[in-house]
């Protein structure tokens, strides 16, 4: 007998999954962000639900309107690692009773912000009465088979690439719970990555035209937990050259005494998507991300070996694939 | 300010819904059974998601295995009532901390056997923590435009009928929580409809190919609110002549002096269709769900009033539309 906080998010889901029974011809692997059901004619559907729970998502100083933004923005930001345009949106409530009509009022307005921001909609739900405050999104999508960009499509010799810089959630979440003072100016800029998060569709969605991306993901368990999931799931490994730190977490780790290089690698509730592409495509690819707005930022490149090996100042060690996980103690 | 008891599951939905920025064009109206998404060709998603939430879900005596796939059976119910075909789940898990890898396992199991029974499969999710647990399911299919028994189609002369008796999870449910004494032949019978209920998926399947449906929903609030949500959308009323009652549960009502159409008329949880048929076409209908091993049983007509009648013994008087309905107090 085993307790949750023993087995962890991921142990949970390979028990469960080990006691269903496989769709036959799944277009999408169990375990990629989204999941995938045959439509013909080379279409496919695309699906995906996650849940937010407060008590382990919602940091303190996240209004009501923030975390059912949140919920949405979670859930929009694994179709953008897709490539998918998600069309439509149902949310199932769990509501705590001693909420009342202005709360709802505010879950409601926050759900159709995140939801109107990525030109989508949502079309129906279900509630209940629940001890914590849950907000489950699911997402419905179509995509033409094989545009659709998996975790599991890496080679050695393509570039590892990210829409953004990294470590600002992770500092942002340190100044919320930890209630640190840093100075108004970068304040603002980490919070707001925590309470106010993006997903970056039109990036995703002008990528997955471009063809140049062989594997996908998006940054939500961390950047060394993404790198692991894609090198899992594709079979290779990584030499990262460059961590592209937020200029605000290096000031704000250089206040604190804290690595910047923690920050970026270990953080979490972060939605930039992580990528590895074709190296011949990626001006194509740049270009592409250019036009709508984004930055793409190469990172390094794939290896075959199975390590996330790191290399600063011509030294090369191995980063440790860690990140936020449900039942798990959270570190910081 | 008003609290979540105050204003009920139904109140709550609508403020949430008066905050939502309305998708054009929505091929089913929101507040029916389902949500669909216009795929062209006249074809549409079909998605639906529900909640299980233990503490107001789970009866006493309710296994895990038996409370996941309640949780699948509830879903794949209201696509029967649509006359869809579920291809696909997705579950999103609620978990507390005192679970271990037994019940993780047991869960899982029954998802898997819900999802089986219906010919359909599990094909991702998603887990966190949660103080209760949660099982909120979502279903995936697709239909023809106009191929979807909405609740809005009902016209003065149609046919009520129903697809079983009714009656026995409201005694099922009072077995359990009350611990009421029953002879063990009806105790079986009344007990399993609640921990093993069925939803009437061939029925509903058969009913939408046979064209003669105007209206329908399925009964898990009640029968009574069942009447009157396809009286609110298709405006108009009803006269109930007949309220198949369980022969268990005219014994059990009359073993504890409670009244049969009571149990049959306000109980819940109970997975009957409720539909309103064409009555050049209910031969049609009823030769469709014989085919498929199912009855239906006519138990009135539509009329222009929005009353619900009920006639016994030659008089006619109304049945209020009482259910159950989250967050309001069990009446019980």
């Amino acid at each position: 007998m085993k307790s949750l906080e023993a087995l962890g998010e991921r142990r949970i889901i390979e028990i469960i999954r080990s006691r269903l029974s496989l769709m036959p011809k799944m277009p999408v692997p169990f375990g990629d962000d989204v999941s995938a059901c045959n439509l013909g004619n080379g279409k496919l559907a695309i699906l995906k639900t996650d849940m937010l729970v407060d008590k382990t998502d919602v940091p303190p100083g996240m209004s009501l309107w923030q975390a059912a933004r949140k919920a949405v923005i979670m859930n929009i930001s694994d179709f953008a690692a897709k490539g998918v345009k998600p069309l439509a949106l149902l949310v199932s409530l769990g509501l705590p009773k001693n909420l009342d009509d202005k709360d709802i009022g505010e879950i409601g307005d926050g759900l159709n912000a995140g939801a109107q921001e990525y030109d989508t909609y949502i079309i129906g739900g279900d509630t209940g009465e629940a001890s914590d405050l849950i907000i489950s999104i699911s997402v419905f999508g179509t995509a033409r088979k094989g545009k659709v960009m998996l975790r599991s499509g890496a080679k050695p010799g393509d570039v590892v690439a990210v829409t953004g810089c990294f470590g600002k959630t992770a500092s942002g979440l340190r100044v919320l719970f930890n209630d640190i003072k840093v100075p108004k100016r970068i304040r603002r800029v980490l919070v707001e990555s925590v309470l106010l998060p993006s997903a970056r569709l039109n990036e995703g969605l002008a990528l997955v035209q471009s063809g140049a991306v062989t594997a996908s993901i998006d940054s939500s368990d961390g950047l060394s937990w993404s790198l692991y999931e894609i090198g899992r799931a594709s079979n290779v490994g990584f030499l990262i050259t460059r961590v592209p730190i937020a200029k605000e977490v290096e000031e704000f780790a250089r206040l604190n005494k804290l690595n910047p290089f923690e920050l970026a690698l270990h953080g979490g509730e972060e939605y930039e998507l992580v990528l590895t592409i074709k190296p011949k495509l990626l001006e194509k690819a740049k270009e592409a991300v250019e036009k709508v707005g984004g930055k793409l930022i190469p990172i390094g490149e794939v290896t075959t070996g199975e390590k996330i090996l790191l290399r600063t100042n011509g030294k090369e060690h191995a980063v440790e694939p860690r990140g936020y996980e449900h039942f798990k103690q959270r570190k910081d």
